[in-house]
C-alpha cells in the first residue's frame, strides 16, 4: 500500500488564511516528517501559490474548472494550479459539488498537467462511479457525518468498507479517503483499517488552537 | 437481445407541444405496433398525464429530481411521474446537466417507483460512471454529433463503440442507446450494428412535416 | 388597491398531488367565493393543465424558463403555460433560485404570453432590483421566516415595510406579496397592514387536514 | 465626473497568467501615468496577490462569493481579496452568472470590507436591477457585442445610452462601464460619450503582441 494521505482543507476558515495557513503548512510539514506520513493541505486559490513555493508538503487546489486556458471569467484551470505549483486538487467536494461532464473534464485536465485528483462523494454508489472516472483518489464524505464530530467509527462503518469494495469493483488502482467523522488518531486508524488510504479533514485541524498537537495525534497510530 | 428502443425527445418545440405531441404519439404507436419496434416519447411535463393514459407506448418525463416529495418549488418527483403514469424519465440529458450526487440520487427516485431511466452522458468514461449507478439506460450523446445533422456513421462510430465496452465494463446488465447523430433508418441501424440498444433523437422526427414517414423509415431496417 | 391575493404554492408535497391538488383548489374556489379575497394556486407542472381547466382560480406554475421554445430539455416555457390556461409562474422561488438574466428572461417571456409573475426575493435590496423588471408581483420571503412556523408580525415586520418601500421606489406599480410567516387570517392582516398586496404561503394550507377551514380564517380579516 | 476606468479582465487566458499577467500590469501602470487614466487589472486568484502587491494599478478579482469566512470549500470571500490587497470584485460577469440573492450578497460582502464591486450585465432591464444593489460599476456587456469583435458604436449603441439611463432612474451614484465592443480608442470615446465611465474589456489587451501599445490607443481620446 502507498503511504497513507492526511489531507487538510483548509476551506474558507478564517482560521485557515493568510499567516494561519503558513502556520497549518509549517505543522503539517513537521509532523510529516516526524511521522513519515504524507500530510497535505487544501488551501484558498490565494495562498495556493506561496504554500506552494515555501513547502515541502502537497498542495491541494480546493476547486479546479476542467475548461482550457481561455474566455473563463472566474475559473480555474489544470495548468495555472500547475504553474502555481500545486500537487493536484479537490474535485466535486460536496460544499462545491459538480456535473458529472465537469467532474470528468476536471480529471482529465488534471492528469493532462501530471497533477493529482481527490473526487469528492456522497455514498458507495457515486464513489464506484467516481472510480470510472480513474482519479487518483476518491473521498467518501458521508453525508450524515459531514461537520457532525461523530468519529466515522462510531457512525457508520459500513458505508466506508462498501465504498472501498464499490471503487475497486470499478477500478483497482484507485485509492479512497475518508472524507469524513475524522477527529483523532483513532478514528485515523480506524479509516485504514476499514481498508481506505487515508483521510480528508477540515475543521478539526483548522480551527485547533495548536494545529501541530491535532496533527501528531492523527499521525500518531498509522 | 430486448426489442431495440426508439426514443423520441419532444424538448420544448413548439411543434412537440399540445396536439402536435399527440399526434407524435399517434405516429409513434402506429408505427410500433406496425414494426414491432418499441417506440417512447418524451415529452413535456405538462403534456406527460394525457399522453400517458391516451396512448400504450412508453412516456418518458425529459427530467426528474432525486427528491422525495416535500418543500420542493418547481421540482419534479419520481412520484409524480408514477402516478402521471409515466414510464422512466431522462436524466442529465446534455441540455440539462447535473451533479453526480443528484444524478444518483434520480436514477434510485425513479427505481423506488420501478420507473425507467435513461442517464444521458457524453463520452465513453462518463458512460462508463453512469453504468455505476445501474440505470436502464445509458444515452452517449457525443457533444460533436448533438443537432448536427451529421450521421453518426460518418462521424465518428468509434466514440459509440467504446461507450457500449466502458458500460458493459463495468456493468453488462445496463443498456446503451445511441443518443445523437440519427436521422434515418441507416443510422439506426448502424448504432445497433455498434452494439446499443437503440436510439434517442429529436428534432429529425419532432419537426418532420409528417413524423409517421420519418418514424417509419427509422424502424425500417431493424 | 387591487383586491388581496392569497396564492398558495403546493410545492412538491404529497399532500398536494393529484386528487390532494383538486381538494385544495376546490376549497380555494369555494372560499374566494365567499370572501370575495381572490385565491389562487401553483400545483405540480403535472397538475396545471387539468387545475387550470376545471377551476375558475388563478393557477400558477412554480417556475418557469425563460428561454423560447425549441431544444430545451427539461425546461417549462412560458408559451407551454399559457397553452395550459396557467395565469402566470412563481419565478425565483427561495427553492428555485435564478440568475439575473434568467429572471429578467422568465418575467419577460411571461409578459410576452400576458400572463402574470411573482418573482420571490430574500430582502429589501433584492425586491428593489426585482422591481426594476416591473414583475406583477414582488414576493418577499425573509430566510428567517421560511417554514419557521413563525408569524411575520411577530419576527421581522419591518422588512416587509421596507421591501414595500424599497419596491416602490423602484416601481409603484409593482405589487408585493409577503411570501413567508402566515398562518392565519391574523398574519394576513398584518401582511395587508404593512403595505403589502397579499401572501404566498404553503405549507399551512397543503399540510392541513381541511384546506378549506384554514383558507375561511386566512380570508377572515381582509 | 469621476475619471474614466479602464478595466482588464485576464481571464483564464493563457496569454494572461504569470509573468505575462506581470507584463501587462506593467503596461497598465505605465499607461495610467503616462495618460492620467485609471488603468485596472481583473488577473486569476492566483496571480492577484503578486499584482496587488507588486503595482500601483486597481486590482480586481474577477469573481466572488458572498459568504463570510467559513465551510465554503472551493469559495472566494471578500475577507480574502482584501487581505490580499485587492481593490475590489468583478461580479455575475457573463461567464459566471450568479443568482440575484448571490449578486446581493457579493456586493455587501465587499462593501463590508471597503471593497468595489462591478456587476456584468446583458441589458439595461437588468442593468437597472443591478443598480438597485448600490454597486460601484454596473458594466452592461451585450450578448451580441460580447467577444464579436465588433465596436460598440457600430453595433448597437442605443442599447448603451439605455443602461446609463435605466441604472441613472434607479441609483444616479452608480457608476456604468461599457463592457463589450471597446477594441480601440476610438470605441473608449464612444462609450464616454454614450455616457459610461468607462469599459471593460478582455481579449483585444490580453492577446496583442504588444499590450502597452494597445492601451496607449485605447486612452488616447479620453
Amino acid at each position: 500500500m502507498a503511504k497513507p494521505l492526511i489531507l487538510i482543507n483548509l476551506k474558507t476558515y478564517k482560521e485557515g488564511m493568510g499567516s494561519r495557513a503558513h502556520a497549518i503548512a509549517t505543522a503539517a510539514q513537521l509532523v510529516a516528517s516526524e511521522s513519515g506520513v504524507t500530510v497535505g493541505i487544501a488551501p484558498s486559490y490565494i495562498d495556493l501559490h506561496p504554500l506552494a513555493k515555501h513547502f515541502m508538503v502537497p498542495v491541494y487546489a480546493q476547486h479546479v474548472d476542467g475548461a482550457a486556458p481561455g474566455a473563463h471569467t472566474g475559473q480555474i484551470t489544470a495548468e495555472a494550479l500547475r504553474v502555481a505549483g500545486a500537487s493536484g486538487s479537490l474535485v466535486n467536494h460536496s460544499e462545491r459539488r459538480l456535473t458529472l461532464a465537469d467532474i470528468e473534464a476536471s480529471v482529465r485536465a488534471l492528469q493532462a498537467q501530471k497533477l493529482g485528483s481527490v473526487v469528492c462523494t456522497n455514498n458507495d454508489i457515486t464513489s464506484a462511479a467516481a472510480a470510472a472516472l480513474a482519479p487518483e483518489y476518491v473521498a467518501i464524505e458521508p453525508p450524515e457525518l459531514i461537520g457532525s464530530g461523530v468519529s466515522v467509527s462510531k457512525a457508520n462503518p459500513e458505508i466506508i468498507r462498501k465504498s472501498v469494495a464499490a471503487v475497486h469493483a470499478v477500478n483497482t488502482s484507485v485509492k479512497v479517503l475518508t472524507g469524513a467523522g475524522i477527529q483523532s488518531g483513532e478514528c485515523v486508524k480506524i479509516a485504514l483499517d476499514l481498508g481506505t488510504d487515508g483521510v480528508l479533514l477540515a475543521s478539526s485541524v483548522v480551527k485547533a488552537e495548536d494545529p501541530k498537537t491535532v496533527l501528531r495525534d492523527l499521525a500518531s497510530k498509522i
